[in-house]
């Protein structure tokens, strides 16, 4: 059994880890920190875990987290960045669900995410965990950055194309959907109810912490720079990401079978068949990412509509793909919820 | 392994027992049916399916039900009374999601459902499924009548004060409240997007099929005739009944103990703590009943607040729960789904 | 012209009021304050009103609201009874959109909303803005206390069988829905998008600050006590109330008559035909109470069912309705929004 | 007073044209008609009409449109154009809301829309029904196409810069999101609540309807072919368009002063300040479009966002603004709505 931490588990990513792995066969929960609900029943917190999470929040200095095998950050960005040095030298792994470590670039994630970098010598040895990208390294990591939600939506739609080299690579757009928990369970005035339901809008066309995490991922892909319009926008549903991308193709080819042939073994990616539009809530509660290709009219532009559950594939259940990668457990232990539809 | 067949897997019970039964270790899916789409893939109708469910919608010809140890029926109202004589005849164990067999009195269940029944000579022998009252009758039970969603949340609600004989019960109110999959997957008017979102109505109060289902419940309970008055809502929710109910005491009783007593083992009903207020996706996608009983004021009005998922608890999942108590298995068994929240 | 200042205008309630006064051929807006938001352009914190509403919030020193003809408090309880007292001194009518002077008996005012009254004196002089209970007295109010919305839903349907003396008064029950713009435009994790989406549930069955204001209105109807039970549900739409009233008649009479007959001459409630089930959404934007009257299976209970914009009959709208009574204009005056529905 | 009939009251732009005209002082509603609820009042199928719409369905016979000055047609494809001929001979100006006559080419309109024209021959004389782009011919209309809800949003959104003379028209892209009740008054299984609440998902990738009516906008404005991608989504929300449009620039201008010196003197195109992300609740209910523009990291990629009411300015308002400069009105008469928010 893996003896496992989730340090700041009261957001929605918190909670999803809590859903996934009270189930995880191979998991035994170890501890769970909150420094502002210390003492209280995670259950009483979260009743949907009623009957199925016993623990209380403790405080991180009565977690003893560097007893466990991983520990799981669900933080907001900036926390992992300054437990993971002394957890990793104990050889506790590490998985952060926050932004910390995705970013190679340091002056970067300083620029974006607006704050000095506590432990940049660590961000070098950090693995990107984008399975169907870098399982090989997912396998050895130590430390292990878990990618946005946008990103793991935006990535995957792109990847085959962009690695079989025949994207125009000068003028890549991804206009991005998401339900409202992305943007976490703080008490804010945008995320009402009463703001949010029954209406539609864009945010953040200047400029979203996850261009640049995308940009590097796309770039890491292409072999060399690309040009990248990404808009996000705020959808009335709760769970659920939906990548519009459009990319314009410099060869003649059948993008169907690109596609076909480099999910093929992937467990969490499903090419539905052409001419298929993806629902957002054939995902909803799992792991999954479905993609469609089309090429409209014929054209050479391509349109990929790639859906994942924001808090799964987007977050927490992806944390466990990694994990399970990382301990050599079957990539799809604790994984298998069939997605909740209607 | 049990094998299974599904009649009628198009609407929304038939999915949501795909979605419960294709993870379930003791059952084989053997068949579904469906007039209309036969030849389709289940997973090309329900996307979410793609990758669990591999079956493809046979005629009811085709697909040898009589060969199954138990069929569902998913159908409509006044299918399942035509077909079960001959499958019970044959030893298959029939549970009907429908109303056909819940209802003792003939001519009530013709009044209200506005049809002749069929078999009317299996009526007596049906069991109504409802395991927190006949788990004992349910073993053995050849044909079961799954309950309604409303009568299960309603009827959860009332039992313990009923049974201890404190309720007045010449006035008894259910103010209960659906989400809007309880009107089934037909394409109505009314249950469109643009009609029943952010909006709130009563339905149905002049009189409501479930009323004598809820009212048979309630007499068997108290032994005697009872006051009911019952006004159901659509709530611009998926998933989900909440039922509100207000009960007068004949008899100073500490609510809370008698609510605790009486549930105590059972697997599916979650007393809450004193002053609770469950919120129905608590239990979205499981197979949970939460209940929380309330005494304002310290008056001699008990208010008890119930809540079920009406897919889950309220059909196919209790349809589940049944077929573990028929055939012996544990009754938790491919029912340990954790509510989906957020 | 009837120069209004409004007090508190970044609230819902505040928003409202702006959308109706813009439009009020009666009405020059002369000042909104915030003391937080001073500066800022009212339609940039609410882009709905660009074009329409030019004004920039100030502080309540520049406001100059003693200038005013009418001042409108849309700030929280505890703010107006610390003002009202010199704008009332100098000649200016005070509409309080909040609790402050609701209730008339202060013991039990400082009990539920947990503070020491600021002007216990006014409380006798300020008149309860229903007008289709108190049209009279509003005429000539100096300072109106504007009805809560639950109050106003639960109120306005009970009133014509309470007033008959018709109605069982020892046991009314009230089990009214709510959007949730009801919780004001505070940032509370409750009332999240992805807490309060897709989910229904009950709060405050303990007791509600609405209680003891829809029981004084009651007791006032009656001329004697009231047993009431309220329980108060959030619902997942923006706006509306859905009041469900239960009542045992102790006489047989016509009910949908006394409906109607009560309310011939009342410009916003309207009684529908015998056999309505209303929706919220016939009343989205307008300043209507519709009700509809049942009595199932000719029992002797009786069903009403009372609906609501909560922000406009239920706040602003009533708000505005009552300053057309006191400066004797057409009680319509800018009130003739047509419901937007769908 | 200008003497209205509607052909068609029965889906969702008929009712919305109904609270439009109801309430406009230049109109008087003459008759309006269905033939399956020839009968009917039309406030009993739209209870949000009671007290406002006095009128019943009749039948096209009893109608006696040829007796008015203005006919609406707010039914499916294909009726107007049977019925066009004979009221314009006779003198009375239609407005159809409709796809009949938008579309020059003939051959083009009977491949998208599957059927043979009934009056090709007033295809040329129809003047499409865009104020921004074509006022004057307007003026004179005896029939008018009024344009179709993603044609609006997307070409008032495109319309500056392809005028201007500065956007590389071979890749223009138009990513748009709609809200359901734009799929219509149908009783339709995918547009059910339980099927389209809390889900996103793009439909029509391979080709929509709207395509060739914008392309051939686009190309009015341009002067020339153009290549445009158009994926149309469908979001969990009632009304609204939200249109998201990617231009490249070919020469380097100040895209917000091109912006605001064209729609300058537009009563109803808002062009929002630099910066902004327009809501489509800001635009809930009223004839507005509000537009912004972006140029992310200062590149040469605009982006574009454009929000209407789809019910309004994208069908019923803007056939009342049109029908207003048709008979030499204010074109704002009757269209003075505040947006409903929130």
């Amino acid at each position: 059994m893996i003896k496992v931490g989730v340090v700041g588990g009261t957001g929605y990513t918190g909670v999803e880890l809590l859903r996934l792995l009270a189930r995880h066969p191979g998991v035994k929960l170890h501890a769970i920190t909150s420094r502002g609900d210390a003492g209280m029943a995670v259950s009483e917190m979260f009743p949907s875990l009623r009957g199925r999470v016993d623990l209380r929040f403790v405080t991180p200095a009565e977690a003893a987290l560097d007893q466990c095998d991983a520990v799981f950050f669900a933080t907001p960005n900036g926390i992992a960045m300054q437990q993971a040095r002394e957890l990793v030298n104990k050889g506790v792994r590490v998985i952060d669900l926050a932004a910390d470590f995705r970013i190679r670039d340091v002056a970067e994630w300083e620029k974006w995410y607006g704050m000095k970098h506590a432990a940049p010598e660590l961000i070098a040895e950090a693995v990107y965990g984008l399975p169907e990208r870098n399982r090989e390294q997912i396998r050895s990591a130590r430390l292990l950055a878990n990618p946005g939600c946008y990103p793991t939506a935006v990535q995957l739609g792109f990847l085959p194309l962009i690695e079989a080299g025949v994207a125009d690579l000068s003028h890549l757009v991804a206009d991005a959907k998401s339900g409202v928990s992305g943007a976490g369970r703080k008490a804010e005035v945008h995320t009402l109810f009463a703001e949010a339901s029954d209406s539609f809008k864009a945010y953040g066309v200047g400029g979203h912490r996850h261009l640049p995490e995308i940009r590097q991922g796309l770039v890491g892909m292409a072999g060399q720079d690309v040009g990248l319009t990404f808009v996000p926008h705020l959808t009335p549903m709760i769970r659920g990401i939906h990548a519009t991308l459009y990319i314009r193709l410099t060869k003649d080819v059948d993008v169907q079978s690109v596609f076909e042939a480099r999910y093929r073994n992937e467990p969490f990616v499903d090419v539905m068949p052409a001419g298929s539009h993806p629902e957002t809530r054939s995902v909803r509660a799992s792991n999954l990412c479905r993609v469609a290709v089309h090429r409209p009219q014929g054209g050479d532009v391509v349109v990929v509509l790639s859906v994942i559950d924001n808090l799964v594939k987007g977050a927490a259940g992806q944390a466990v793909q990694n994990m399970n990668i990382m301990f050599g457990l079957d990539e799809a232990e604790g994984l298998d919820v069939v997605p909740v539809s209607p």
